[in-house]
């Protein structure tokens, strides 16, 4: 690991501010802190080394989270939530392990979790100029986003080829500005080891989501395998536990009030950047549709699992994910409205504003970004009930999805590897594919019946210059909401794209081949593929105009020295760190940071609130043993602090000074949830799992002690 | 003033025992304290003085609640929804004051509050001597019951004619042991002088209701006036404003965290020194089964005034009544859960059980009575839903309960004056006659019918042995839901006790005139009549056995020295005191004990959390004058102390250690609705309306600056 990044200059402006405990720091920036002053107790090289090991090495992404390596025998600890679809796809409701928990004994029991990966971080550098040299000045915006994606690609192609085993990804790290090539290690085989019973694990479920105090036990093991020569491999029993560099170390103490704590982990995104447009935009329109569009699909898909355990397990990822969503979104939407974040950005723009009037060189330069910014998002609030509609036809429907990706595919591969669309090119097609079908688990056809159903009765709705002719004449002159059901209902009972089998036949056949088939949702997908076509050129050439606007708007804010600047969460490894610290979330109302099993037994009540008579009896007798907090007399359960976090983070380690592992960061509180447009002492807290309750939970509860054994404890 | 109660002799042992901040001190109980280490700097005298002039001559009650005289020409102070009838009744959907608020600038802009009274207590003195003496040894318990609820008429009756002008009323101390006459001055003609908008008063109506933080501006002025010869005196143009003996003096500094408060106030029930018996009996029945009656009826009443604003209007006071109580209900439901109470009090009886079965003396006389109050529990119990049925036939129409009122009254009047039921003796027949009108006022037909055919469907559901006869023979054979909604469509729609004036002509009427008529609601009301009658005995029995057994229980829990023992509230004049403090309402969770107006404005949101545009402009600007809380910064909105409140202590004056008014008391948090039951230094909480959010709202907002003179600032 070597080179300082480019970007590094711009960020080290920034950091002349003072955030408060704001801040994704990227691993280059590790040793421009002031370690010891912040509160570590550890070295900069303990945390990162790029000549030796260190903590990152025990760290990993795992599914969509991060986890951490607890043992030498590749055990990860990540959330509940993140092994969810792997608990859920061991389960039947004979054996309904996302009910009653589940527990390998012995490795032999453990469980294959199917459509999951680990990758850990291996190497990153900068290729900001090789990426930025395609760039011509005038270019089209659509060409230009269109030649950023391609030579990224190529360059992602060429490493893997320099690299062989690694993958090589290209992380944008200030829009159209500065670019980090990572250098990952992928694992394949893993496998489920311990998951606590739902009532533990999603204690309190979607009504405590995004909720301080918590109680939820949100925690799970699982284990990675390898080939016997150490080598990354598919599932088979004659693997071996994948030897990770680096154990995450565990201090079962845990940690009290007001203590330092840090966390190296994978943040999603962020958009901190982006203008007052981006925000009001979202506020208006994205966030409030979107949200509503949701809490509808969700009381659908929950009407259709009522009485049957059958359906509502497989509607149970879904429901799970739109819910969490969607309470994300109006916890954004109350935030934002609560601090007036709209109207704070837009003073600052004011002010920058004035800056940049204030001298006629910068006036001809920059003058004229911030009312382009706007007029690109003017057009995209134009489009956005269309948009939103031809977005939705795939994420409402599973088969025609489905369609969407088997007709789009056909198209793609016959062209070479580097012209293709990302996901299609070989590196990604088997990823792609296996995901399409990790879909086709979930579907069911009165759910897709009646959510893609109402997406066409949206369309219907649509203003004459959105209607897309060739779908009109499939539903026929006059359409009326009869006559939506009627085409739904026959073409998706009609359709074949259901079954695993005929997708995986349609998958050999090219394009010509799928326009004769018969299938009404195949044929649907083929009618409006050129609609989509169109629909990516229009967002491509958005997308290049806002990278290269936004690309003038940062030269600008450097120079005017905004504090608004820090560089955005992009799935790429980040530290954080702060403080275990309550908050006030409304007036006259004070959380402190450390909830515990008492509080969790006065929670109890009907599901999501209910805990086993096992967990009550222990809490009776006071059978805490050394996980007993002194003060609170009880086992911590929950701890909240100010580090800055974002979805991405959920498993990461919560680690104390000494960077030993205390809890698993798995969710926000519900002011936080605008964390991903603003980061506030005042609001941003997040959650983790107490490592004290996680071990409580598998020594008294389950008996876990050859785990607790194998994490050294 | 005078006399030492003998029940007094009980009380002082209880106070040996430390009550934290517990207790609803009864008048005569004020020289025992020690004013000056609990924290009052004003002396016993000030507050409470036979001989001469105290607080207590500052207070009075007005509606079912308390209220304070705020100057020296009957102004009084009191809550907004203790106005509420009165703010309803003045309205009309084009001047409607509910919505906008009421200002009386001059005192002809005043409006008369029709069904108000005030009351003043003027004397009281012990009489238990003269109830209990009626009762002979091995009396039959409804004869008990009889005996002494004869015997308080007519000592009531003779004291009144002893004092004219006065009204007197017993009231019983401790159940079946000791009971107090108090003297009373009634003044009838209040009327309403100042409201603020229900988005100020109401603001987070029932989503707030029972609930802290809180930002409810719950205030309103009265004034009170009488004869020009200072006598009581109906309403009349004539009259002048009462001078009141004391005048409540404001302290517009307020008070802040941990400053010492008490109140002098009328706290209706509570029922402490009840056994678990009455405990489960209130937790599995009569709370859950009343609660989700009371949330059905809410939904249906407010189906009705959805598009209508007459109707809304009319039903408006109803639904939140049943919305208050129902919440209320929820509350005691979870905190008798969740501390679990009745197991609590369980382990207490089984204590004194042993003390008593550890003695043969006490074992003889004492033995028993748990037992014997369990076995009265039991037939209650299974009595339940029939009962329910019976009272809540008159609870759900206002028809019906007219119609009973109406024949009850015909039956009544014909007996000698002490013969009578009390509320038709002739002191008190104006004002029974006058509720039964006021009842009239908010009669909807829609709303009686769905409610009263519910209440017939589940009679209908009642076990055989519970079947009315005549009832069953109106409903016709093999009684159906749909045979059930015809005949109460019908009698309903043919009935003529809608309409007031037709309920006057009956009231002339006698019984044998009353029966001959064909009114069905009054036929129904006729024919169930010897089943009240009958259900009237079996509880009078019942009730003459509980107060036996309570009468013996509390010998010997005064023996055993029982800390749950303390006398419960009944609606005379009681102080308590405490502390400004907050508390926590579940783990990890602190509030603190003063809200403020930013806190009002961050919950602005559609109803209830409305609030007129005025308000956000005046904090905006910060204009906050003198009400300004230095820490806070921001003006002082609800206040938080653990006195020990229950209902009718709505609009009791908080005073702080001078008895300077610093805020008016309004309700009791969530946690705090098992105040009836139980109270609890961590949990029992009670909230005012900060008198500088009252002061400000009424100077920046109204402008009614001639009544803040009025009230001397």
């Amino acid at each position: 690991m070597k080179s300082v990044l480019n970007f590094l200059i711009i960020f080290l402006i920034i950091m002349s501010i003072n955030f408060a405990e704001e801040g994704m720091y990227p691993l280059s920036e590790i040793d421009k802190l002031d370690l010891d002053q912040l509160g570590f107790e550890i070295a900069g090289w303990e945390l990162y080394n790029p000549d030796g090991i260190s903590l990152i090495d025990g760290i990993c992404k795992v599914g969509g989270c991060s986890g951490s390596f607890v043992s030498s025998q590749g055990l990860i600890l990540t959330n509940h939530h993140c092994a969810y679809e792997a608990i859920r796809d061991a389960s039947t409701p004979l054996n309904d392990f996302l009910e009653n928990g589940f527990h390998a004994a012995t490795r032999d029991q453990e469980v294959r979790a199917e459509g999951y990966q680990v990758r850990i971080t291996v190497d990153y550098y900068d290729v900001s100029e090789s990426v930025i040299s395609v760039i011509t000045a005038g270019m089209d915006p659509a060409d230009r986003t269109e030649a950023i994606k391609n030579q990224i690609k190529s360059i992602e192609l060429q490493a893997e080829e320099d690299h062989p085993g690694l993958r090589a990804e290209v992380a944008e790290m200030f829009i159209g500005r500065t670019y980090v090539m990572f250098f990952y290690k992928y694992l394949k085989d893993v496998r489920l080891v311990y998951a606590p019973p739902r009532s533990i694990g999603n204690f309190g479920g979607e009504v405590d989501n995004w909720m301080w105090p918590r109680h939820t036990g949100d925690f799970s093991l699982m284990r990675v395998y390898v080939a016997p020569d150490g080598r990354s491999a598919d599932y088979s029993e004659d693997n071996i536990p994948y030897i990770p560099e680096r154990v995450i170390e565990i201090d079962p103490n845990g940690v009290d009030e007001n203590d330092f704590v840090f966390i190296l982990g994978y943040p999603g995104r962020t958009y901190r950047n982006r203008t007052s447009h981006h925000l009001a935009f979202e506020y208006d329109l994205r966030l409030p549709i979107t949200a509503d569009l949701y809490q509808w699909q969700i009381s659908v898909l929950k009407g259709f699992g009522i009485n049957d355990r059958d359906i509502s397990l497989k509607l149970a990822s879904r429901i799970k994910s739109l819910s969490n969503r969607m309470k994300n979104y109006r916890g954004k939407l109350q935030g934002i409205r609560r601090i007036g974040l709209v109207e704070q950005r837009l003073r600052k723009e004011q002010e920058l504003q004035e800056y940049i009037g204030s001298n006629p060189d910068r006036k001809e330069r920059y003058g004229n970004i911030l009312e382009a910014i706007g007029t690109v998002y003017s057009e995209k609030r134009e489009r956005y009930d269309y948009e939103f509609v031809l977005s939705n036809f795939k994420a409402s429907s599973v088969l025609f999805k489905t369609a969407y990706t088997v007709y789009e595919m056909a198209h793609e591969l016959p062209k070479a590897d580097l012209e293709r669309k990302k996901v299609y090119m070989n590196r990604n097609l088997d990823k792609t594919i296996e995901n399409l079908f990790e879909r086709l688990k979930n579907y069911h056809g009165p759910a897709d019946e009646a959510l893609f159903q109402d997406m066409l009765e949206r369309y219907n709705d649509l203003p004459i210059e959105f209607r897309i002719p060739v779908l009109d004449s499939r539903l026929g002159k006059n359409i009326t909401v009869r006559k939506i059901n009627r085409f739904v209902a026959k073409a998706l009972r009609k359709s074949r794209l259901g079954d695993p089998e005929n997708v995986r036949q349609l998958l050999s056949l090219n394009s010509a081949e799928l326009e004769s088939l018969k299938d009404p949702i195949l044929q649907l997908a083929i009618d409006l593929y050129p609609e989509y076509e169109n629909q990516r050129r229009t967002s491509e050439a958005r997308s290049g105009e806002i990278d290269r606007l936004h690309n003038l708007l940062m030269e600008i804010k450097i120079d005017f020295l905004d504090t608004d600047f820090i560089p955005d969460a992009n799935s790429t490894l980040r530290l954080t760190y702060g403080h275990i610290r309550g908050y006030s979330p409304v007036d006259a109302t004070y959380y402190s940071p450390i909830s515990t099993l008492t509080g969790a037994i006065e929670k109890i009540g009907p599901p999501p609130f209910d805990l086993p008579e096992k967990i009550v009896d222990l809490h009776r007798r006071g059978e805490f043993g050394r996980y007993c907090h002194p003060k609170l007399n009880s086992v911590p359960v929950g701890l909240l602090y100010n580090m800055d976090t974002t979805g991405g983070n959920s498993g990461s380690a919560v680690m104390n000074s000494q960077g030993k592992l205390v809890g698993i960061n798995f969710d926000r509180a519900y002011e936080a949830t605008i964390n991903d447009y603003a980061w506030n002492e005042a609001y941003s807290r997040s959650i983790a799992v107490d490592i004290r309750y996680v071990l409580w939970i598998m020594k008294y509860f389950s008996n876990a002690n050859e785990l607790i054994d194998e994490m050294g404890l």
